[in-house]
C-alpha cells in the first residue's frame, strides 16, 4: 500500500508486507520515543485529534507521538462541546476541521462514523476506534508487541500459540489482531471464554479458512497450557444492556501468580489492552504479576507511541527524514524507564 | 485603527481602511494555511483560548491559526472546570489569566462578558463570541469571503445584492455581517424569514441610514431571485424557550438544488454561517448542493483560518514579520485541497 | 535535596537551603514570563498535565510555565474521560501515562492518589492538589511573594507577623504555608476563624514547637493589627456536607478597604490563594480594594508561574541551562503588565 496521504480505517487494509513497513518504521522511532534524540520531522504540522468518545490513553498516545515528531496538537474530547449536537452531519464536521489540521485521529461511539469522516476529509484520517468496529493502531501495538517479545525468545509469529481470553465476542482488539494474524502462517488460536461471549463465528472461519488452528473453549487451566502468547480482555461492561449482566462474567476468567506458574509456560508473554479492570470482583489479570518479566502490558502501551509515530511518519511522509531533522535532549532524563 | 496590542471586541470598531488591512494581511497567509510554507512569527507566544461555552469549530480554528503562526496554545473548553464557579468574578478570571498568555481569544455566554473581562485583562482579548451579542473574526471571516468570491467573477462589494434567509432575529452572524456592510456602498439586502424572527428594527433602519436598499419578506421564491449572495442561518433553537418553539420554524425557509436552480442566479454565492442542520426535519441548506461550484461554506470556514491569523499578526505586531521567519514543510501536502 | 528526577509531592519535602534554591532559579525566570526573552530549554520535553478535578486556574499555570520553558503540553481535562471509570488502578494509569511524558502534574480529589501515582511512575510527578492534603506549589508560590513584597520594604520573612483568616479547618494552602514556614524563625501567628473552622491543633502545635508565637482568635479587627502579612481564604463550601452549613460561616470575616485603613498597617500586604468568592453573600476579601497597591493577589498568580517554571527546570535539569537555548520575542509585548 501506499502510505503517503493514506487514511487508515482499517486492519483490513494492510498486507503482511505493509505491516512489516510500519514495523520496521517503529523500531527507528526508539531512540526518540525514549528520549534519547529528539527530532523536528513535522515542525509545524497539526494534529486534529478528534475525540468524540472518552478515551484517555489512547487520546493522549497519538498527541504524544505527534510532538515527538515535532508537531503541535489540537484536540476535541467530547461530543457535548461539538456542533453535532446541533444537528450538524459527519460530512460537514469533516469538511471543516479537515481544513484546520495535517491528519486527523479520531474516535467515535458509532460503528463506520470514522470511514464515513474521512470520506469528506481533506487530509488524511487515522481510525482511533469507531464503536465495537475497528481500532487499527491498537491491532499495530499488539502485533508488534507480540513480534518483540517472541524475538527476544528467538520465536516468532508464525507458528506460535495463542490464547484470547475473556469477553471475546465483545473485544474489538482481539477481532482485530485476529484480523491482522490471518497474515502469517500456522498459528495455534486457543479462545476461552463463557459460551455467550464466544468470539464471533465469522471470524473463527475466517482463521481455520487461513489455515490456523482454532480450539474454542471454557476450560481456562486446559486452555493456558503450552501458549507462547496469553491475550486477556476486560469484560466489556459497556456494550452489555445492564452492569448486571456484565457482573455474571466478571471475574470468571482469572490469570494471577498461582495459576501463570501452575498452567502456562515459563516464557509465556501476558498481555492485555488495557485497561485492566483491577475492582476486586472482576480482576482478570492480578495484580501480583506486576512485577513478573513476561507481564508486557505496559510495552504494549510504550509499543503504542512507537506505532502511532510510524503511522504519522508514513503518512506524512517523512519516514526516511526523522534523523535529518533530529538533534540532541537538552534535559536530565536518567530516571526515565 | 491601531491593531498593536488591541482587543477585538466587536466589529463597530473597524473603520472599512481597518478591514482593508485585515483582508490585506489574510490574502498573505495563505500559503501558510495551505501548507506552502510555515512561518515562526510567533514563536514562544502563548494564546489563552478560553471557550466557557461549547464550540469545536470556532476553539479549534483560532487555535490552529496560532499554531500555524508557530505558537503555543492553552485551553479551557469547559466553564464546569473553572473557578467561576466557586464564586470568583470575571475580573479575577482576566486579571489572573491574563497573566498567562501573550493573547486571549474568549467565548462566553453572557452578552458583555467578554468586554467586561477585556477591560481587566493585561493583554489583547478576541471575542469569540458572547451570547447572542458579538463574534466579530465571524463577521470578518463572512465578509471577506463575499469579497473574494466576488472578485473571482468581477463584482465587488459595493453595490452587491445580498439575500439574508432564515432566523434573523436570533442570528448573531447576519447581525455582525450587516454592522459592517454599513462600511460599503449602495447594497440592496433581502431579509427573507418568518414575521416572528426578523431581523431588529434598529438594524434596518442603520442599513437604511446608510444609503442601502432594504427589502423584508416572507416569500423566498420571490426573494432569491437577483442576488451575488445568499446567506443562510439556521433556527437558534438554544436561543429559543422550548425545542417545540424552535421546531415551529425549522425547515420552514430551506435551500436545495432545485430551488437554486429556478430562483437564484447562475452566479450567486451559497453561505452559511455553519453549523447547518442537516437533520431531515430543518435542512435549510441542503446536501445536495454539496458539489455545488457556488456552494462557499466551506471556503468561509477556511477563510476563517485566514482571517484569524490576520487578527493575531495585527495585535501582536508580526503581520510584517510571517516571511522572515519562514521556512520549508517538510511533509507531504499533496492529498490536501 | 537532589531536585533531578525527583518527585515533588509535599512541602515536607523541602529544607531552607531547597527552597532558597527554588527561588533563586523563579529569580531567574522572570524575563522570559515578562517576555523579554524566550527560551527553548525543554524543546521537545512533553508535559503530561493529569486534572482529575475542576482546576483552571492551576492547569494552566502550569501548562504555560511549561511552554514558556519551550516544551509540549498534553491534558486529561476530567476524571470521566478516564480509563479510571473502567476499574483502572492508578498503578496502572501511572505506568502507562508516564510513558508518554517526561514529568506529570497531577490533580486528583482523594488524599493521598498523587503519591500513589508517583510511586509507580516511570518519570518525575508534581503534586497540584490531592484534595484536601498537599498543594505544594502553591505553598511555594505563596511564600516566594510574602519573600518579595517584604523584600520591597526591607523585611525577611524571620520575625515577620502574619494573619490567617477564614476557613482555617479545610483550607489546605495555609496549612501547606504553615508547613514551609517551620524552616523559618520567630514568626508570628494570628489565626482568624469561626471556633468551628479554627486551624487544626496538629499544626498549630508544630508552630508553637518550631519556636514561632501562635494567636489564636475569633475577633478580626483585634487580629487585623500590627501584621505584616494577611492572609484570606475563602468558605471552602466542597468541603462541607451542604452548601447550608457553608452558609453559615460565609461572609462572616471580611476584609475591605475601610477595614484595612482602620485596622491594619500602611504596608500590610494582602494575600489570598484565589479562587476570591465575590458574590455579594461572601466577598472575604472586598473589590473595593483592586486597586489597592499592598494587594499581592494577582502577583500570587504571576509568581506561580515563575515558581512552577522553576520546579519544571530543577526537576529536569536545566536551571543553569536557560540562558543557552534563550532567544529574543519577536511580537508585540508593550501594553502587556
Amino acid at each position: 500500500m501506499d502510505f503517503h496521504g493514506a487514511h487508515i480505517l482499517s486492519v483490513k487494509q494492510f498486507e503482511r508486507a505493509d505491516v512489516d513497513v510500519v514495523f520496521r518504521v517503529a523500531d527507528g522511532m526508539e531512540p526518540y520515543a525514549q528520549r534519547k534524540r529528539i527530532t523536528k520531522a513535522l515542525d509545524g504540522a497539526i494534529l486534529g485529534n478528534m475525540f468524540f468518545e472518552p478515551s484517555t490513553r489512547t487520546r493522549v498516545s497519538f498527541g504524544c507521538a505527534f510532538n515527538l515528531l515535532g508537531g503541535h496538537v489540537r484536540e476535541t474530547t467530547d461530543i457535548k462541546t461539538s456542533s453535532l449536537t446541533k444537528g450538524e452531519s459527519l460530512y460537514d464536521t469533516a469538511r471543516v476541521t479537515s481544513g484546520y489540521s495535517d491528519v486527523v485521529v479520531m474516535r467515535h461511539p458509532k460503528v463506520g462514523s470514522v470511514a464515513e469522516f474521512a470520506a469528506a476529509s481533506r487530509v488524511p484520517v487515522i481510525n482511533g476506534g469507531d464503536g465495537s468496529n475497528e481500532h487499527p493502531s491498537q491491532a499495530l501495538l499488539d502485533l508488534y508487541t507480540i513480534k518483540k517479545e517472541l524475538k527476544s525468545n528467538d520465536r516468532e509469529i508464525d507458528g506460535m500459540h495463542i490464547a484470547m481470553v475473556g469477553d471475546l465476542v465483545h473485544g474489538r482488539t482481539v477481532h482485530s489482531l485476529s484480523q491482522l494474524l490471518l497474515l502469517y502462517n500456522n498459528i495455534t488460536f486457543t479462545l476461552i471464554s463463557p459460551a455467550e461471549l464466544r468470539m464471533p463465528a465469522e471470524i473463527v472461519a475466517e482463521l481455520k479458512a487461513a489455515g490456523h488452528r482454532v480450539v474454542e473453549t471454557e476450560d481456562m487451566e486446559a486452555g493456558l497450557q503450552d501458549n507462547d502468547t496469553v491475550y486477556l480482555t476486560r469484560i466489556q461492561e459497556e456494550r452489555f444492556t445492564t452492569k448486571l449482566e456484565a457482573d455474571i462474567y466478571r471475574g470468571r476468567f482469572r490469570l494471577n501468580q498461582a495459576i501463570y506458574t501452575r498452567y502456562c509456560q515459563p516464557n509465556t508473554i501476558i498481555m492485555h489492552p488495557l485497561p485492566r479492570d483491577s475492582r476486586k470482583e472482576a480482576s482478570e489479570l492480578d495484580n501480583d504479576l506486576n512485577q513478573h518479566p513476561n507481564l508486557a502490558i505496559f510495552r504494549q502501551t510504550d509499543n503504542g507511541v512507537l506505532v502511532r509515530m510510524a503511522l504519522f511518519a508514513l503518512i506524512l511522509g517523512v519516514a526516511d527524514k526523522i534523523e535529518q531533522s533530529a538533534g540532541e535532549v537538552g534535559w536530565y532524563t536518567e530516571g526515565r524507564f
